[in-house]
């Protein structure tokens, strides 16, 4: 159970890029990283677009208006040249800049921790691998919704076979928030999201369900997927060639098949990530709006509903708990924890301390490369006419 | 609200085939017919394959010895030389068997209440429905879930535009019971369902889920499908070709997309039908184990709840309605009312009355036949890898 | 499992006073008693207190009109004249005429079915409860929710120990259809159940919460009330002395408490039924609009829901099932469960089968008085100022 | 909505008492109230009352040794020596040591935050509160859960009339960690809780329901108890005479009841907070265990769910928003919000802004008193036999 004593042996030196004052993001990573001060400490920021109103915002969270930089570039080198510059930097900007500025952050010698997803590109998430792993850096991917532990308790439960074989992956992650276009025009938040320059190849699949697919990942290490057929839609027209709308069949390499649903145009659907994970034996269910239960389903018997924070939840859950049982954990717990483990992670690296990265579970390099490519076979698949790609050679194939 | 009071002038002199002591469904029959004792009246039957054991049973239900055959041609010889002999049949035995009955009973002047999946084929579908339209005869299907008069408020709320037009059909119904092969085994029951000279082309995709396709139709009758893809699997591989979790997609006329889930291996899962229905504005949802309760949630106002016998439902629901609010309807009302809408329609078809049948809605030959084309593509679709079939002139094509 | 085979030798003849067109509840008595035709006939009818009506309404669910009667009296002194006149009633009419109805009925030697709350008084219950031993008839109560069989299911756990000792027994029935007068004023079946020469000393304590109080002695037969304390309210004036709303405070001899909140004026509330019993070790909880669900709450396990049908059941429980696993039961089936064991009772007392009527659990004369004295303890308790009286020698004292 | 700008002029120089390594909720106030270190800084404390492990923690949450001190006394000498020294302190101790460290820092000219139950009696109370006027400081009560902005909701539309009169107050606060004595025995944070010269005169109606008599009071300021019941019980008999379950009953001035139920031996229970209010038109409900929705529900309309964060919300609601829609908050959020509240009447006091203070809704000295008050009332009348106390004059009478 953590009560916010450290971890490691200082807190970190944090810069932000992007998330000022008309982000919805920037707040979550704030709340993730300076939960328990002893993790980081917010140095540095350039936090808008708009140089005067970053600064203005840096100022108003209690900042030192000097390292309120108009942008990344002027604070990646003015950084450089303090004692006590900034070691890792945060990005919380429109998709379209992630890979350049993580290069550039990478190539100051910075720790990164970025927005999902990640790049464009798997080819780009490989470079920067590659460079992140000569630099001796860490990249970390803010896939804030898994930091829940409940879904460690899955991973525990999966793995000590209490469901059998798994034989059916339901993934869903839908909302209604933009079943008209309203927000399309009138919301820079939203904007940006629907122009393929700025979002890359897709807007849901990467806005919303690359989270539950990492989700789907982190509770289920092992399960590969061999093909997948995507069919997305623009119900929105406007939206074209991006989709407010998509379904993707699954099929892995030890013969369960999977489904996701991914929508912004689910009107009044207003409940989050909902996973289930279907086994020979038993079923499990976690749904994020009351994510603090985890439903077991052993055929025949009585259903079982986990809650947080109990004894008889595995220790690899119990041991991200912060607030004790019948006091309701949220996003902002969620984030305190994949925070501190990029902090663990951060000063794991700069120990040259493999056994604990090795260890670690958490959003890194490869959870990133890994939407990435996810979404690249969707998109494939969906612009073929919704028809099933192989998964192979990390070089996906038409079937 | 029904009370009971009769609707017809007399009730039906009825016979069963099938349905006794150790069917599953043959009690739901009796139990929908004999609701009201103003509709139907069960004077004889041929309740089982072993013909002791069913007139064992029926004199158990009080029946009249006599009119307890050892076999369904017996019955029908029998019964057309009484002057009080059964008019109606209904038939709840194994798939394999529906098409010869039904054809012998239209031959044999009655009318017909069959268990789904109605026939193995569309084109045997479409004979029995030219035969009983020389005969004058109705042919009914029994999908008993649809009877819950819930699903006539999303049908008039549908049509009255409350959601505007409709994006996304989701439905599902699943449960776990054969997560294993034991029920193969050892129930009779369920040992012909994995027996495709039994079952027919399908088993759960037949089995479980035309019922909710049929319900898909019922609160939507306008829309069509254009093209579906079906991807099934036999987890439990003695069942082969006979699926056991089946996932559908589907593409509608107007742009609109669907999904279907359809298990008998989703361990722990009692939860039965499912069914979401998205459009433009708002998004209705029900599952049939609340079946009392509709959400009706319009983007970007407070979730609405609608409940069974309240004032505000349309009143083709509560037409329905039986035991009024507080007191929870289940599937023996939903069987009562199924069963008197046929009753309704053999008593109009033997007055000619064609405008009472234009106007009741009932599961009838057209939906029978319906539910086969649906199991046949989508069959179709998975014995071709699950491929995209286009849905056309009634045959057809894969894409 | 029931499937409609008969459990006594022959049908039943059966009557009903009351429960025609306008009643809420006499389809519901038809419903339940005529479920399989094999435990009761009905023949002859008092339907209305309007004569014509009454008869139309029984020649309109098909009975034989000359069986159609205008009164009660005329009934008993016409069915006692035919070979096969009836040999039970069922009594539906408002409360105030049920005790000289049922002293008719135990006099013209027929077995009586009462609706509740049974009379006004407990004396009255000691003087029918002698009448019918002397006559060797049996008085049944139509607590027709208490039909559900998850309740026994509650019963066999907390008779196994499985929650341990009883601390804390929480029990509510409320509703809101009353949080105005309108009902008062225009609804015949309101009407009565605020005039306190009909309705008798209580409104909803009787006409609500005598079935829950009954169904927690169901399913705890050892805990007897030492005292209890009720406060009773009439929200809308014009109701007094008559309660919209009642809490009802009690101590058991083992020092284990409850409370009981009844209400018409709970408004919106539509979700029937809730119990809940807390024992040292764990608790049950049961609420019937989502009746098949049963949670245990062991503490310090993961919580358990037993879903109905389910075979590890108890056995008791699964004796009254009908429908199967995956298929809702609702109040209907609560019905047919509890006019079955009236059947059962009344063959057994007809046979002099004591045995049978030893072990069969249902709401007999007993429950009935049991529920009558309830209600006289708590307006005792309420109409002196809302003080604890205790419960004992039948005869409850101020305390 | 908030992101963490400041709200006042500079963050406050904070110190806390308790709170420490073996705390529960001393991480809940670092947690709430250094959320955005615009509110406080955390700058000394006196953490434990072991020096040595105080100080050991003290260092792991990365503050300056030097100000982690041995005990509350040391540290109002020291902080009041240094320039920089701490102007509000929060006291995380046992109930038992509020009074006299509350004393002592306002003595000090310190603001004060203090746990509840605040005092062991309501002239401790007064006596504080005059001393707090007195010396012009802020006495603030840390009923966390109240934090939570769909309570603000509610207040709101019960101002604004939707429910109509309040008829029924339903308050529930129960869990089942206690149901057996081991922690009695075992735990240091549960030990004194059962001892009366620590806890004061009540264990689970001060520990548990005063948060859930002040979240009723917060939603409904304008509602006064007039009179009261409580019986209270010591199932696990070696906590008398401290309760570990309580039943109470209210009667409010204009003629509504209300019902509470707190307990620590409902064995399974793990939902917290359940609020239900009856109103003449409708009704408000809300349980923290899921803690985004609001229940509102008209007599004779669809039941509605309000969800947090959305437009249609009440201002005042969406004033403490954080996260945005579809991001669960939990108590980490609500404590937030009570610190926030917390250093704006602060700061207002410090500047004299009583226009400020006069709007602010926060948990102050009068709510404190209050919840001492109410709990004095449910002690006498539960020591009387569970008689009903008039609550008037502030000076309690037996009925």
């Amino acid at each position: 159970m953590l009560n916010g004593e450290k971890k490691i042996a200082r807190p970190l030196r944090w810069g932000m890029i992007g998330g000022g004052r008309l982000s919805q993001v920037g707040y979550k990573h704030r709340t993730g990283a300076l939960r328990d001060h002893t993790a980081f400490q917010l140095l540095a920021g350039a936090f808008d677009i708009d140089a005067e109103r970053g600064k203005d915002f840096g100022v108003n969270i209690c900042m030192d208006e000097s390292r309120c930089y108009p942008d990344y570039k002027t604070m990646f080198a003015a950084e450089a040249k303090r004692e006590d510059g900034i070691e890792v930097v945060s990005i919380a900007t429109p998709n379209g800049t992630h890979y350049e500025i993580t290069k550039g952050a990478l190539e100051a010698g910075l720790h990164v921790i970025c927005e999902k997803p990640l790049f464009f590109t798997s080819e780009e998430g490989e470079e920067i691998k590659a460079l992140a792993e000569q630099k001796g850096k860490i990249v970390g991917v803010t896939y804030g919704f898994s930091g829940n532990q409940m879904l460690l308790q899955m991973r525990a439960m999966i793995e000590q076979g209490k469901i059998g074989e798994i034989r059916v992956v339901e993934l869903q992650y839908t909302h209604g928030f933009n079943a008209n276009d309203q927000a399309d025009k009138t919301s820079d938040a939203q904007k940006w999201r629907v122009d393929p320059k700025v979002a890359g190849p897709s807007f849901v699949l990467g806005d919303l369900s690359t989270h539950t697919y990492y989700m789907s990942q982190l509770i289920m290490p092992h399960m590969k997927i061999k093909k997948l057929l995507c069919d997305r839609q623009s119900f929105v027209g406007s939206r074209a060639p991006l989709e407010d709308n998509a379904f993707v069949m699954m099929h892995y390499e030890n013969g369960a098949v999977g489904r996701l649903w991914t929508s912004s145009i689910n009107a009044g659907c207003m409940d989050g990530h909902r996973i289930r994970i279907v086994g020979s034996k038993g079923s499990l269910e976690w749904w994020d709006n009351k994510g603090g239960e985890l439903k077991f389903e052993v055929q025949g018997e009585p259903s079982q509903t986990f809650i947080r924070a109990m004894p008889y939840l595995d220790e690899s859950c119990n041991a991200d708990e912060r607030l004790g049982a019948l006091h309701v954990e949220g996003l902002s717990d969620a984030w305190a924890n994949i925070y501190l483990k990029f902090a663990i992670a951060i000063d794991a690296k700069n120990r040259n301390d493999e056994e604990t990265l090795k260890n670690l579970v958490y959003p890194d390099i490869n959870a990133g490369i890994d939407g990435i490519r996810w979404i690249e076979n969707c998109v494939r698949s969906a612009d073929n006419g919704a028809v099933w790609v192989e998964i192979e050679n990390k070089n996906p194939q038409l079937v």
